[in-house]
């Protein structure tokens, strides 16, 4: 049995989900809540899942985070659009030997959480999970789950495999969650990307399923072109992306069943978009190269166009 | 006054309001109608318009081409959707002198018409009005109305100023709209995609007005690039539009009243879109000589799968 303690910052659909099987597995976890706090400290965690139901009666939950112990492992399982509290968030929780794991879409994201805690201090994760939280804390896990480690190192030079990572990934495999250990958490990034940039974007500008963005010669077409520019992207960061890779996502889609993608239940729950870690940030890394990706850039304006309007409305 | 004979091939906001007015200044104008015919034979044309309100009781109204006298100038005052029907409507009914005067939106319309009648029996028109049909032979004309005219010569080799140009130009100044004349047509074509392209598709892809999209930073830089855009389509074909146009088009539109665009109201009425002669056409042009319009592009995907969406449900 690991001995060490987690901190899983957002007990939300992600972050509740992956706290409650830890804990489940029976390591030590602590969760920082807002509004379900009161909820969740009197009748704990719900989650049904497709590997099956079960409830956790009594958990370590937090509505204040000077009130947690430090802990070895914290999971910054918010959404992007939240990461201006983290700079009070994170250090009166870490060991000083412990690390920040950093389970949220998008790009450069391990980059903003270092400037807080120090370069040698964090762990990206990339999450490929379908879950919702549908109550107080009730989660409902439909599908998939996997997580891809990578460590992070400055200006995401590739730092290999280290043993913490092994470590981390053998208390979340305990927990019955497949992991993946990538040497190259930037390519691990931008490959992710292929997929989200196309169908979160056009999702919600078109307010459609993958499915119908796929069964249109149109969408299907922008969503390649859309996907060749992340390759460009990945390939001005250093990272190369075959092409092969695109047909890969694309036949991958076509044969899921039709997915409300992340950010288009966002946006129909009139949540914040994560525009910025999403599109914003690829942009501004190939910006910075001299490297202009205009498809990405129209995406990237109608969907702040989008998320002003609903945060003005 | 003029003897000239007018045909109007599409009794519609468009073309009911410039036929009106030709005939109450005293010019013989022939209407073709569809689903109005019964109503405008009975109770003629009713315009409500800034400049003036007017009622024909009696108008000359056809549902039928082949009963159509032979005209000396046969205005195609269709949607460009409609463009498939030209090729049954037009040869009855131009005369041998006669000429077709195309007032529609977009790129390669009188290519198409050319096609037909020849490449010596076209003149394009470039209207700026707005004006919505509002029930049967009932136009409610709500601003502007000017019209720039300009010969076709084939390839769109700048044809000059004719003397029919003038002549026509004439016949529609006697009923008090404002005529412009070019020498070079597919300058002003590409001239006037520089406005719509950008509002026109982002006002549907983004169901707003031109207002809202001036008032966010965000599309306000994305309507820019856009524009940008289209220059260099323009510049392309040889055409140069000088950068400042840009600034100019874009003070314009922050001075207009919140505007919702033709290709939006047809939207929100749920007729098929122009996508292919205002988008599709100057992209299809640019690529002939290998230039890519990766904005433009986007806007024209995402508007096909949203005009084929409507269309199927």
């Amino acid at each position: 049995m690991s001995l060490r303690t987690y901190a899983i910052l957002g007990t939300g659909a992600l972050g509740g989900f992956y706290g409650a099987r830890l804990q489940k597995a029976g390591l030590n976890v602590h969760f920082l809540l807002r509004s379900d706090y009161e909820h969740v400290s009197k009748h704990g965690l719900v989650v049904e899942s497709v590997d099956g139901d079960f409830t956790l009666r009594q958990v370590n939950a937090y509505c204040d985070v000077e009130k947690m112990p430090r802990c070895d492992v914290v999971v910054v399982a918010l959404k992007t659009t939240q990461n201006h509290v983290l700079p009070k968030l994170l250090p009166p929780i870490v060991k000083d030997d412990g690390v920040v794991l950093v389970l949220q879409n998008g790009l450069g994201v391990e980059a903003e959480v270092a400037q807080i805690v120090g370069n040698d201090k964090v762990i990206g994760g990339l999450c490929f999970l379908c879950s919702n939280k549908v109550g107080s804390g009730h989660i409902c896990h439909l599908d998939y789950g996997q997580i891809t480690l990578g460590e992070y190192a400055a200006d995401y030079y590739a730092a290999g495999i280290t043993e913490r990572m092994r470590q981390i990934g053998e208390d979340f495999e305990s927990a019955g969650i497949l992991i993946e250990l990538t040497e190259d958490l930037l390519l691990g990034r931008w490959k992710k990307l292929v997929w989200n940039i196309p169908y979160n974007g056009l999702s919600v500008i078109l307010n459609a399923t993958t499915a119908e963005l796929m069964a249109n010669v149109h969408t299907c077409k922008l969503v390649e072109q859309l996907m060749y520019e992340v390759l460009t992207g990945a390939k001005n960061s250093g990272r190369i992306i075959p092409d092969s890779f695109i047909q890969t996502m694309l036949d991958y889609t076509v044969k899921m069943k039709p997915y409300r993608t992340s950010m288009k239940i966002d946006y129909d729950e009139r949540r914040p978009l994560e525009v910025e870690a999403i599109f914003g940030n690829p942009l501004r890394m190939a910006q910075a190269v001299g490297v202009d990706l205009p498809q990405i850039s129209c995406l990237y304006r109608q969907l702040r166009f989008l998320d002003d309007k609903q945060k003005g409305g």
